[in-house]
């Protein structure tokens, strides 16, 4: 029986000839990861046994029904992997580290199973391991990305992504740093298309909630500049005034606890020494090239917006080092850590 | 009678009113700053006594005439503050941390006779401590800082700001890292009327000769993109393909070991870890991002492309903190040994 006071995470498998595997049964025996949580994995379980037999880990991968798990009829712990099938048995001839449609089918069914679970309230949060853009597109998925996918199964049109440092990382904020960014995967030539009031304003408030349920009371909140020195009263462009400061004047009259725009190298060093819980910024390289200096390889990606918890690892599907049984997993540790207490929340 | 086999260094006082007069005698007292430089300081002799009451320093600040020091007829160590006065004693009466036009006008003469010094071969180099913007425009002198100030002075319109992180400092590079910027001081969308082919080439050229005056044989060079994910293919924009690459391979084609453009997140973490000696960075926070967390009170600022030698610290007048005998010295000192082996190259 699934025990009701830990948070029930479907973890995604994400593309099988990536690190997805190896860095879920690496991060299964880690204590922390049970602690809170009762984790079961959507995908294929003979590719989660190769995975095991690559990391000499002695832990038996269960299958279960579907059924079963939406009736709480399932138990996991360190040395059990639960498993609920996803996907054909084609993944078991995709070879490591390449693009493979495949892959990229079995990792789209295994995002629409436990997405459906969460739905359903057979679990209280996915979990997604890495998946590769391309062989999501050669399987005939036509999505940018996770997050998209994620957007359109739940109906959802208004949603972020936030990259979150959990405490104990570099960042010394008491409940880890949030980044969320205004705009994301675009030309940074269209950011000034996108950059609106009404948009800031919604990060504040996706972020502000975000860092709620990751146990901050009230949010200590700071907006990026966009240009240099927060564009020196002017002389290095007026988006801080036309567009930044009066989003931070509306947001604070909602009662957040919003400041800036800081002008961003300086602002970034203030959040790491834990001035900020989490940071607004503009543009992608903004937000990432810190995030990276910071420790990537322990960040998590949450996305805001969605009816239901949904964390991801940082990381990429990493082909290049796949299936060599040496990825970290730190950060698949750190999304199914960060997924239980958003849960909880 | 000056060492000739150490480099004669000119130190400016910077303004009266910031941390520069202490950052320059807390510095004296480094052993490392005697090891291979002979310093002087260019400003008003009183204000260095001042600062080493204030820091409770004991050492003589000795006064000589322009003529000796340009004759090699002056001395300096650790206990002996050598200077060349400069400036009136407008500046005894300036209070600390205030934008004052008398201040301003004792900086702007500060650079003006080191930077003679050094065009008579009086030193091998100048090192400038910070001056307030605010301060050298209400004294009339109308320069957007320092380098703008300096290269006029040297009669030279191609030069490029350098910053530069020691080796010993977060970065892992036996020579340390060196970032030039393509643009700098400018808003963020004007950074695409200035971004050219040649542009770029220009600072990879002057960044590989930075690099190998500071002991690098051949500079491992990387290009930012400007883009995210470097434009993912064009889906982000079209600069790399049209602006970058060409600049790459032509720079190559003179034989500097360029790469890129690389996606800048990861790149940072890229030369952090010692994989490149020098970054060609597009615009102002896309380098100082990285620079700021990696640790900016140890970096140096260079001028590159200017006939004599100058560093600066890489930090400002701080006159929320100036006369308090708190600021670090580690960046002044930073300078001044940076100055010395780049005057020995």
């Amino acid at each position: 029986m699934a025990e009701t006071t830990k948070s029930r995470l479907a973890v995604t498998m994400g593309d099988v000839a990536g690190i997805g595997p190896e860095v879920i049964v690496a991060a299964w025996s880690r204590p922390e990861v049970h602690a809170h949580a009762l984790p079961l994995v959507v995908g294929h379980p003979e590719v989660l046994r190769r995975a095991a037999r690559l990391l000499q880990r002695n832990v038996d991968v269960v299958e279960f029904e579907r059924s079963s798990v939406t009736r709480g009829q399932w138990a996991a712990d360190a040395n059990t992997i639960a498993c609920i099938r996803a996907g054909s048995d084609d993944v078991l001839d995709v070879p490591a580290g390449a693009v493979d449609a495949r892959a990229g089918e079995a990792a789209y069914q295994s995002v629409c199973v436990a997405t459906q679970l969460a739905q359903d309230h057979g679990v209280d949060g996915i979990v997604t391991a890495p998946l590769s853009k391309a062989a999501l597109h050669a399987a005939g998925h036509h999505y940018p990305g996770h997050t998209e996918l994620l957007a359109e199964l739940c109906g959802v049109t208004d949603f972020a992504m936030m990259l979150y440092l959990p405490p104990g990382s570099a960042v010394r904020a008491p409940a880890g740093l949030g980044v969320v960014h205004v705009t994301l995967h675009q030309s940074l030539r269209s950011v000034f298309d996108d950059l609106t009031s009404a948009a800031i304003v919604a990060k504040c408030r996706l972020a502000d909630g975000a860092m709620r349920r990751l146990g901050v009371a009230r949010p200590r909140m700071a907006v990026c500049a966009v240009n240099p020195h927060a564009g020196e009263d002017g002389l290095f462009g007026d988006e801080e005034a036309n567009v930044i400061v009066p989003a931070v004047t509306e947001a604070r009259h909602s009662r957040l606890d919003v400041s800036g725009p800081y002008p961003t190298d300086t602002l970034m060093v203030r959040a790491r020494d834990g001035e900020f819980d989490a940071i607004v910024a503009m543009y992608h390289d903004q937000g990432h090239i810190a995030l990276k200096l910071l420790g990537m390889h322990a960040a998590v990606n949450i996305t805001l917006g969605l009816p239901i918890v949904r964390t991801s690892v940082a990381h990429g599907t990493a082909f290049d080092r796949a299936w060599q049984g040496t990825a970290s997993a730190d950060g698949m540790v750190a999304a199914m850590v960060t997924a239980g207490r958003l849960a909880k929340a």
